[in-house]
């Protein structure tokens, strides 16, 4: 059992934190909800700050990048990493600005990732093409051995992370404004966001003679992004 | 005239450097689409990511926060950081799982942010806002002397940034399967991704019996994010 999100020394959450959410299901919810992560590593005192895929893979998360990418071997040499996901659900727009707001989740995890070798890389490279599209490992020839030979895929994870949610409506009151009619002929609100698909663009006159796979269906319906 | 992206050292692209963009007006597009950057700095060695607002002004970016968040006085003490921001535009399903890929923009800007203060901080708060939310400044009154004196504002200049694109299609060729028929019995091809705004949630009766204010109704018809 690993330690919930926020409960160690580097992940307690010092502002803000009746935003805190220490709840693993919550991270895991947050974290099956996209494929984006920003990984952060440090070079010579500089940190670096990437968008990378990522899949959950139970108490870990998954990235696969090129053996040929200086920053996927500095991660398997050990460098210490932060990988932080962000969903943006929502603008809140309040009476001032000093209270609109941003309505979002984010999940940060520290740690140093390992890379994953041998016969368990086979299976988890297809646990972290399955986890990007799912059921799309199914629909496609299976890998072939250069191109396992040319991915590096590593492993990090969560037992070092916090999670922060901010959700909900406008928190305010009136100052600023001398009468509550003042207050109250100024609009205030939640611009909810979501990431939607549009319809998929088959790649040749073949794909576009087809079905579309159910993969692809699915991840249209209900996009992880 | 500020060096153009990816000329200095560090931003030189390396891996898959046909994806390298030098044009700044692309640099800009992408800064000016969306208000969520992600922010890394490093504290003992460890690198941390963090989602923040932002929005460009000129030839750089402003982030503001509470004066009380530590990382907001690690970034105006001169800590060297490393914004990234990046649009996720599309999935791109192949024949194969290691052809699969995504359609993204990401910009990442190094160097150290500097505070500002004074008169300008007033004048760019109020670019910073109505960089998050065009137009909303006017719909409100003026910030208050205590809420400028609870906020740090600093700006990050775009002298030494890198800007990366995938876009178009699958890019494959028939390895691994046997016939162009197998080949050709396999879907391929994009799912654009993109995000949307829903129906404005009013915060109160008040604002439910207004029209929606010029800035959120166009924020709604296209969503900075």
């Amino acid at each position: 059992m690993l330690p919930n999100p926020g409960s160690t020394e580097r992940t307690q959450i010092h502002r803000l934190n009746d935003r805190a959410v220490t709840d693993r299901s919550v991270m895991y919810e947050i974290l099956d909800s996209t494929v984006l992560c920003h990984i952060g590593y440090v070079e010579d005192g500089q940190p670096f700050v990437l968008p990378y895929g990522y899949a959950r893979h139970g108490d870990s998360i998954l990235i696969h990048g090129s053996t040929g990418a200086r920053f996927m071997r500095a991660m398997a040499a050990g460098a210490p990493v932060c990988v932080t996901v962000t969903k943006l659900d929502g603008i809140v727009i309040a009476r001032s600005t000093f209270d609109s707001s941003m309505n979002y989740r984010t999940v940060v995890i520290l740690g140093v990732a390992e890379e994953v070798t041998g016969a368990e890389k086979e299976t988890l490279m297809d646990a972290m093409s399955d986890g990007l599209v799912p059921g799309r490992v199914a629909e496609v020839r299976p890998s072939l051995k250069k191109e396992l030979a040319a991915t590096m895929l590593v492993r990090l994870s969560l037992a070092e992370a916090s999670v922060k949610v901010r959700d909900g409506g406008v928190d305010e009151d009136r100052v600023g404004y001398a009468t509550d009619e003042d207050f109250n002929a100024v609009w205030a609100g939640v611009i909810p966001l979501r990431t939607v698909a549009d319809a998929p663009i088959p790649a040749d006159d073949a794909s576009a003679s087809l079905p579309l796979p159910a993969s692809v269906a699915a991840f249209v319906a209900n996009p992880k992004a």
